[in-house]
Parts: C-alpha cells; sequence; structure tokens
C-alpha cells in the first residue's frame, strides 16, 4: 500500500508526505457558505472552532485563553509556563520581547524559576471563573507531581503534551507514568499526545484519552529537524492516525476519539488540509503571535524553544509582511490581508462550501491531489 | 492509469501535475513560422488569437476591451466590477494605484459602491459600437439578476464566471441558477467556468456551454493556496477538462465545447504549454498589465482580492524587470526583451512552427516530457 | 522502458532528466592522472580536448578561435554574426559592452546590419593561415546562399546549427534545404544540430554528417524556456542520441556519428556528466566569457538573444562571483578557484582518473546516480 | 529492489538519497536520556561519542586533537598538512585568516611548502604526551613515503586517505599502494577510505583495515559536484556500506569492520540520520569551526580546497548566524543556540531516548521515512 522506498542496500523507508505537499481541488458540487458548519465536540464540550491552542506562553496568557473560548475555541494554559513561575510575568514578557541578542539563553534563564503550584491554582480559578471550557497542559515529566494541584483547582479537560509521548516510557530510575492507569482514574477528559505514527496513536488512544494529538507542534521557527533529525510530514501522520481512529472505533465497538493535528499549520489553507487528510480539529501557536493582546506581543518562541541544554526552535519578531489584527479578526475575519493568517476558519468554510460539504465529519473524505 | 499515492493509510490522492512541470521538446519536423495559424472559433465567432481576456478591472476597461478585440482576441468586461459601480471610475484607479498602504482594504471598500444595472448597459453599448465581439462576465450569484440587463444591451457571448463553478450548487435559502435551464433559454453563447477537474468539466458542458474554463486564474500574486487549500495543477486539469471534451462529443454526437485554460498562464511558454495539454485557448490577466493604456498602470488585481471578508491576492506593482509596451507588443509583437512576456503570440507561432504542426487543434498532440 | 507519466486522462509525457539530476559516483577501481586522455577525432580532425566551441559573438572572434584550435579543441566562427556584418566590430563590441539599459533592442539593431560574403571569406582566410582546423556555422535558412561562399575560402569543417533542426523541414514558399543531398555533394565533413530527441538525432546522423549537435545550447541566461515553452533535459536528450549513434553504427555496418552536448554545461561537472551521458564532446560558450582575451569582455549573449522579434536570452555581465583567467586557464589550468570554470579539461581528467577510465569512449559506461 | 531510473533509451541511473531527504519519525517507545549510551570501540579504542575528527587544518591543531581526545571523541592531524610543513604555523593561520582576496591562490601558495617527517614526529609526540589515542591521516600517495615516520613516532591508528580510494589502483609508472598487503604488515589499525559504493567498500574491508569512511567529505562549502560532477548521496551510500559490513562479517565469520560517515553531516540531525541509516561513527569537520581555540578561528577549508590545480572547496568566515562556544559546548552543551550546531551528542542522546533506543547499535534501526 504504502509506498516503500529503498534508501540503500541496508536500509528502505517509508514515502512520507507534508501538508505542503497536497492541495485541495474542487470536484463535486458546491454549497452556501452559510449552510456550512465548523463546529466539533470532545467529551461534553462543543466548539464552534475546530481549534486548540497550542500551550505556549508566547500566545497564551489566561486573557487570551479566555478570549479564545469567549470566540468559539479552546484555550490552553501551559501550567509550567511563565504564567505558573510568576506572580506577574509582565516585566518577564517585556525583557524577552525587547532583548535584541542572546534571547534563548535568557529564556533558558527565565524558565530556571521554580513552577509554584498556588500560581496554577490561582491561574486556572481565573479562567474557570471567566466561564469558558478550561484546559491546561502539564507535561508526561511532571504529571503525578502537578495533576492533583490541577484537577484540585477544577480543569475541565486536561492535556498532558510532550514533543513525543509514547505509551511505552521506559525508566530504570523512576516510576514513568502509565498513562493508562492515570487516565482511568480521572473524572476529566484528557487530550494527549504528540504521536507521529499509526501504532503511537493507537496506542495512546487504548489509554481512554478523549483526544491524540499528532505532530510535534513543529512551525517555521522549529529546528527539531536540524537538532535532532525528526520531521513529521504531517498529511501522513494525520491521516496514519486517522486509520488508528478508525480501527480503535471498531475494536472497541463505538469509541471515537479525536485526532488533533499539531504542526506545520501556519494558514487556513494548512488547517483545511490538516482536517482533509482526517483531522478532527486543529492546534494552532505561531499564527496566533499576530492576534492583538498576544502577551508577547507578536514575538513567538515555541515550548521547546527554552530547553535548558537543547533549545529548538528560533525566538523572534513576526516577519514583516504578517498582518495583524484582533483575535476575532484572526480566527474569524473578516480580514483584509491575502496572506491566509486572518479569517482562519471563516475561509475553512469557505472552502468546505466550495467543495460542496456541511460539516468536517463530512470534509474529511474530500478528494486530494499531490502535486510536489 | 494515473498515479495514486497513498497519504497515509487512511487517504489517497491523485498525482497532479503543473505547467510548470512539463516542457515541449521538439521531436518532428519543422515548419515556416508564416505557415502556422493560431486561429480559432468559438460558436460564430472567429479569432486569430486564442486568447480571451481575464476580466479584471486592473487590465479591462471598455477602451482596452476594444483594443483586445481589434487585435484578435475576446476582450471581457466585468459586469460586477468598477465600470459597473462608478460612472467614472478614473479617480478611483488613481487612488488604488498611488496607494502605498492598506490597498487590499481599500480595494474592498472601493468595491463596496452597488453595481448599477445603467452603468452596465452604457458600457456594453460602447464596446458594441467599436465594432468588436461583446463580452461581459457575470458571477454565478449574480446571473438571475443581472442577465436581463447585460442582453437587452446587446452581447455576443455571456460568461458566467466563479473561482469554482459547479453544475450542482446547494443552497436551502435561495433557489440557486440552473445553469441547464438557463443556458437552453439563452440565444447567445455562453462560456463558463472555472472547473477543475474532468467531471465538473463534463457537467459544464452537458449544460449546453460554448466554452468551458478550466482553472481559477491563478497567478503569481494569487493566496488561493494559502488561503483556501485549493491549488489547481493546470497541466492536470487542462488534460482532464480535454477528455471530457472528446467524451462528451462523442456522447452527443459532434458538440465541440470549447476548453479555455485559465491559471498559472504568465509567459508565452505557457501558453503553449496549456494549448500542447489540451486547451483550445487561454485566459491571460496578469500578464496584460504592462500594456500601455492598462487601465491600473501596471497595478494588478485578481477578481478575489477584493473580497470583502476573504481576499485571496495581492495587490501591488509589476516587478522592476518586467518588460512595458504597446498591447500590439504584447499580444504579436515584435518583443525587445526575452521575458517571455512580450509577443506572446509570435512566440506560440514560433514553437508551433519549430514542432511542425500547423494549427492549434494539430498542436495539441505535442509531445510534452516531465521534468520537475 | 522510459518512465511514462499520466498528466491527466487525455496527455501523457515521459519523464526526463537534467544533468544537474545525476552525479558520479566513483564505484570502480582508480587511475593516475596522466594516464587518462581526452582525445577525441572527428574525420581527420584530432583534437586532445572534446571541445567545440558555440559560435556565439560574444566570445568567437577570429582570434579567440585560433586560440581554442592551438589549446586543443575546435574553434567555430559564425558566419552570420558581427564580424561577417563588420568590416571592424570593435566599436560595436564596446557599445555592447557599455550599455546599461536596452541592451537587448541595441542587439537587435546591431545585427539588422547585412552579412557581407567578403568578410565570411576574409576571416576564414584568417583562421586558416594561423594553421588551426577551420570551421564556421551558418544556419540552416543561410545554407545554400553562404555555403559557396564559406566553402570557396577553405574551411574544414562545416557547421550548419539552428536552435532546432530537423531533417524534415516544411516549406510550401521556398524549397527547404535537402541536407541529405547537400552533404552528399560536399567535400567537407558536417557537423549539424541542434536535436532534442532519439528521431531526430538518427535523422540527421542519415544524412551523412559527420556530427550531431544535442540541445539548444541553452544557458543559464537563456530564456527558451519562457518564451517557447521548451527546455532539453539534456541528461535524457544526450542518452538518446547516444542511443540513435549505436543504431545508425548497427545500420550502417560502422559508420560511427559523433554526438556533441550542448546545453546546460556551465562547469566542468557538467562536461563529465555530459561524457558520462554519452557525448563524444561537447560545446561550450558562456563558460568561456571568463576568458582574456573574449571580445565582449565578460558579456555573454546567446545567438538567440538577438533575434529580431522574439530574443530568447539575457545579455549581460559575468556575476561578481565568476573567476577570470586566460583561455588556457579555463580549459586546462591550473585554476586558483574552487567553482568548477576553471581547468574544465583538467577536472574532466580527474574525474576520469578517479572512476578508473582511460580514454572518453570507455568513460560513457561510468555509472550515475539520479538524486532530484 | 532498488530503484533503477531510464535517464535516456542508452543509460540507467540508480535512484539514490542524500540525509536530508530522510528524517526519523519516533514510532515506538520513549527512554529517559539518562539511560542511552553513544559510546563506540574501534579496535582496542573506546570513545564516549562516535566521533571521528576530518583532519582539515582549519580545525585540527595538535591542541585541538587533544582536546577532542579529552571529551571523548578521536582527533586526527593531517600529516601532510601546515603542522607538517611549518615549524609553526601561527603566522600561516594569521595570513589566511586576515586575507580578502585570493585565499584559495594564497593556500596553494602556503601548502607548495614541503611536507618535513621530523615535524609529523615531533606533532605525534606532542599529542602521544597527552594521554589521548593518536592518530595521524596520510593520503594513499604518500602512504609508502609517510609511514615509516608516523609509525616510528609512536601513533594508535592510521588514516589512509583520500577524497576517493579504491583497493584497485591503477598506475603504470609507479608501484601503486597495496593496501591489503601494507595493512596486514601493519601492527596498528588503519582506517582508510572514502568509498562511496557497496563494492568498493567491500573491497576496503577485505584490506584488513578496522574502519572504512564512506563518502568524499563534502560539506556546504565543498564544491566537488561543480568541479568533478562528483556527488554522494550519503543515506545512499552509508546504508550500502552498512550492507558490505553485514556480508563481510558473515563472510569472515565475525569480523565487523566500523564505518564512518564522512560527507554531508553539519548538524546534530544529520549525525542522528547518518547512524540511522547504519552509520557506526561520524566524522566531523566543518562544524568544529565554531569551537573556540579552533586554529582557523572559525574559517574553514576542506583538504582539497587547496589543490594545486584544481581546488574543490570554498575558504571563508562562518555565516553570521553561526553559533560559537567552547569545544565542549559544541560536543555536548549545554546549547544556548537552537541551530542544530551545539551540543551534538547531547542531541544525539536525546533523539535516541526519544525513539526508545539504549545504544548506537540499536538506534541503527531506527525508522526512517522519506519526504523530498
Amino acid at each position: 500500500m504504502r509506498d516503500i522506498v529503498q534508501i540503500g542496500m541496508g536500509k528502505t523507508a517509508q514515502r512520507a508526505h507534508h501538508l505542503d505537499d497536497v492541495a485541495i481541488v474542487p470536484s463535486r458540487r458546491t454549497r452556501d457558505v452559510d449552510e456550512v458548519s465548523t463546529a466539533w465536540q470532545i467529551d461534553a464540550f462543543r466548539f464552534e472552532l475546530p481549534f486548540v491552542a497550542q500551550p505556549s506562553d508566547a500566545t497564551m496568557s489566561p486573557t487570551t485563553v479566555i478570549e479564545v473560548g469567549r470566540l468559539g475555541g479552546l484555550g490552553v494554559l501551559n501550567a509550567e509556563g511563565l504564567w505558573a513561575r510568576y506572580e506577574d510575568p509582565t516585566s518577564v514578557y517585556e525583557q524577552i520581547v525587547t532583548r535584541e541578542e542572546g534571547v534563548t539563553a535568557h529564556l533558558q534563564q527565565v524558565y530556571a524559576e521554580p513552577v509554584k503550584p498556588e500560581l496554577i491554582a490561582r491561574r486556572i480559578k481565573e479562567i474557570r471563573d471567566a466561564g469558558v471550557t478550561t484546559a491546561v497542559r502539564i507535561s508526561p515529566q511532571h504529571t503525578l507531581d502537578l495533576a492533583p494541584t490541577v484537577l484540585a483547582a477544577g480543569v475541565d479537560l486536561l492535556v498532558i503534551q510532550g514533543t513525543i509521548v509514547s505509551a511505552e516510557h521506559v525508566s530504570t530510575v523512576d516510576v514513568p507514568l502509565n498513562l493508562k492507569e492515570f487516565i482511568a482514574d480521572l473524572d476529566v477528559p484528557v487530550i494527549v499526545g504528540g504521536a507521529a505514527d499509526y501504532k503511537t496513536a493507537l496506542h495512546l488512544m487504548r489509554t481512554g484519552a478523549a483526544g491524540v494529538i499528532v505532530g510535534t507542534g513543529a512551525d517555521w521557527c522549529s529546528t527539531s529537524d536540524e537538532v535532532l533529525g525528526i520531521r513529521v510530514p504531517m498529511a501522513t501522520a494525520i491521516s496514519d492516525a486517522a486509520e488508528a481512529r478508525r480501527d480503535y472505533l471498531d475494536e472497541t465497538g463505538g469509541r471515537y476519539v479525536h485526532v488533533l493535528a499539531n504542526g506545520d499549520i501556519g494558514t487556513s489553507g494548512d488547517i483545511a488540509k490538516a482536517i482533509a487528510c482526517g483531522a478532527d480539529a486543529v492546534m494552532l501557536g505561531e499564527p496566533l503571535r499576530v492576534a492583538a493582546g498576544s502577551p508577547a506581543q507578536g514575538v513567538w518562541w515555541d515550548t521547546v524553544a527554552s530547553h535548558p541544554k537543547l533549545p529548538r526552535g528560533a525566538v523572534g519578531d513576526a516577519p514583516d509582511d504578517y498582518p495583524f489584527g484582533t483575535l476575532a479578526e484572526v480566527l474569524t475575519g473578516p480580514a483584509d490581508s491575502p496572506s491566509g493568517r486572518m479569517n482562519l476558519f471563516g475561509a475553512l468554510k469557505r472552502v468546505m462550501a466550495k467543495t460542496g460539504y456541511r460539516d468536517l465529519k463530512e470534509f474529511q473524505k474530500v478528494e486530494l491531489v499531490v502535486d510536489r
């Protein structure tokens, strides 16, 4: 089925495809854009936009998490980020934003400040009080430590996320997190990832998660390829995870685990392609940098950009040709820029209309071409 | 037959090709350039050049529509463009051309002015009076509203064009345009599109249209890929539509519907490749910006660049290395630039001569290579 | 055998490869560089270097033609170029070289001056008197007119060259040149081309030519693709012509027609790849611009760059990072630049040594990889 | 098995892949980074890092050779480099580093100074006295001349390296080096290369070498492709050599010859991919230029960049966006740059952890995708 390439006499590799390699070619009926729905639901939570925010400090503060919720998406705060380390991170942001040189080293230093459970609780309360669906992200390494605090503070959804999360972590020193047991004991639904292939996605689905993140959250500022040699062709990874979703649905007689695409999604065109490959929703980080109120004022860094020993993402201002606007304009328009970076979900609706689909589940069947 | 690619376990895609991916390799006899004809005929109308103008306000005014007609092509005025909204759009053009920032927002504002039927009628009369074949474009959405005005004013050809037009538009609010019934009632021939695949092209042929537009009219300023994830590999799309033309010719026992290639055609080399893939004629927009008398003086915008909520094309001056000349020089030379942007149809004749073909219909059989 | 690609339902194309797409990977013995020979012989003429100069005025004056001959290659003067149009073209060159704008238009004007047979005769005499093998190029269109002059003046080899030459030119006005009859009547060997495929190459071999030129002489300044949609993937074209050479050798019981690769050869690496694909020798034009004594002092234009109606090549100075040197340094070194533009044939010897081959005919068998 | 491509009717080529064409996609368990080992052993010598330094003067002085050894790698001094030609090369380095123009010509002149055996002996003693594993490189051409000096001075490992080394060199003038006899007579283990294909790698293994170098040591400054048309797709070359290693292991009933990847390795991601393709260790040159104490202070040149007649590599400063640090930071971190050029082997450990492997031998089995 899949194309296997002979790298050399001693090695084969699977042929894999990026979102950029594929395109949507309308080939069916058309439909009124007003009759298209982009709504999706995970567990008891329904959202008008198939959109979960990447829990990066560059774009997610308690304020922007709340705003995302109000606009129809799911904001996620990083329970190990600046808002959990500093009473008031305003001046920390200011120093990062105005820094001219050595920004990575500065980030490393700023993130050396310990995480404070009481701050996590306070941030969660702030978001809950605003009345939106409340979600925070914790890393697999700190899940056992921080989960009690987070759960006690009353989250609606828990996001357990690392660059790569496997259902089988090996350690001879620590007792590794047993995701299956951990999730079974929880009352709140869990979103877990990232996974990059069919098998890992399927294993993570079997942990009882409500959603599985596919991809490492790479964007054009990421250097995971240069540093680790890891590059996840997202069209292939999403499609493989969608197959795992179908197989798991069959093996459980009806449990539908959502696939969240996280990586290489910078424009509304990318969002459409990710859904077309089988995603139920997308995670967005870097594209939110241009929203007014973004705490880092347009500067962007990925979570791994501040790694103490092995940073894996560039930090810097938005390119000059990026359009800026309100978060509402970024998400639902109207756009006054043709860049694909404004009115992200208005654009999704329009391509669904131009290809004649009514909802996301149907649109996952749209035909694609490969032309690169 | 067609190469099917496995994107992932849950998705396949067809391999598709752009005009840039193919090249013409002479492999037969050669012929005197003076013995080559580029003439074509649609319905009762014969043209020396296989060329229909894209109905963009940036290049098509009543004056340039007439000039195109006199030089052997078919000019098309947009019945929903600036000339239908403003008594005298001169100052509107001037404001667009001299604008330094926020051009897209300015376009959106300018196109918010309502369309005035009496202006449409006046523009059509001006063109008719000049004695050239008269054609205007209306959108599928406004066809039922505007067609009476347009027909009463006496057009020779009607162009019903949207980015993507299907023969089956779904709407629960409005009664959608039934193209087949609409065209059957008309006395003038209709050109309709764009279509992007075999099935849509065939369905549009079955509406009774005289010509079908293939492609969305994308050029290098378009951002349809970034905004919608839609990208039409034109070599494949044209070839598929040409097959629909053959199948429809067979099913009707002889009705030949013309295929007009509209997209990714910037140079004379692209024109030759589009015909080689099976097009009967090409639509040109952006390449006309360099013609003296172009109403926007070299500035170019696609029709969708002014969309009120989701603009999908950049607006701006021609690059510094573009050659400028009269419209006659652009179309039939002589060229004093090696860029492929002057003497567009003189170049077409020359490549036909170098490959030994006498007319366009024969030249559709020329051999191609794929090298990208 | 050859990979056939389905462009769309109505069109197929052959997959073809450029010299850039392939690379030489040493996989055999190695050899002392001093024991390698790059000599070749066409008809009675033997050359130390497998190198024929493109007859471009930018690099070929009577003086440089002679110098090429003395250094072991075959210089070729254009019998329809500046030296045949102007008594003393020095000031003409000076005007081209110092021109800042409108160079193409200026070239067109300069080449409007008629060709003067007496000048052709005088140039040929100058070259003959220097004692080197004497060759001039005439176009197929002017072969019948100019051949008497050229032959009377005493050339050793005649080059009949156009962008694309077929053995079957169709014209209803003129009596086209019958190459087979023309060559049969001649006493001097003829090199003819360019051809771009197997069949044309075979037909040209059957005219009785001693050598067939493969390719259109494109270099990175050429715009044949933009203007005509013609692009000749040289690795494929050379390999196809080499097969024609083998088939013709078989059908004639031993007549070996030389294949001269003409296009996309800018560096010594390209020369090696062209021979590896089956060429007996290469034609070089643009790479000679950096030689001291080049009449246009580093400015380069292809023959078709001055076409009166459809110029197909840019005119301009050499890029800043080009190395300059004597013609001897360009051809046989030593090089003090790592650019692949100096010591072109010393490099060829070295790659032959690194792959263990003794002469060009053996080296045509070297193994290649495709990696692009 | 391997994909064979028809270049033209007369030539085929193998499809080959670069390290850049492949990526690692985690698809298995994960593991604690502290439980991963990158150690390897060749003959009696064990190293914590799978890293052998390219013997380039730009980065390897006796001091840096010693430092590499202390940090866990194998430094290699060029016995035919500046330290063997000059009593004190400090001012020679200074002239190269401060040179603005004509650097290649200057290098050629500097390397015209004869090699002095007593200097080789002195450098080897200096390294030995420091207590690290001592290795020098000699070229195949000078192996018979220089080996006595080198062996008498007491090296631990001998590196016999040229761009391309075959087990069968043909010469009618000199008696070529018989590697098999030469190595059989030695007491010290030999690393030999470069090889670029399965057969040459196998033949070199059969000479009795302890390690075989795969690749020509190309980096982004190399111009071997432009000059010679030689380009070694390393993913394929490494994988082919790994197959030779397996076959040779079988044919000898247990002799394991190490495969050292040498070429296109600029970042930690490249290191991971090289091991993933089957390498036992990597050779690094250009990446070391940014280490404090590098004798050429960031300027880099490959050994062949100073070739007297045919230089094949550019000489110049590091790009502005390169990070600088101590050699320890370059090799084992911590990094404060996300470029993939710091903490090279910390990154290797991390990707091994993220894919769940404990040691290098296991990690050679990691799954790859091809996406370019």
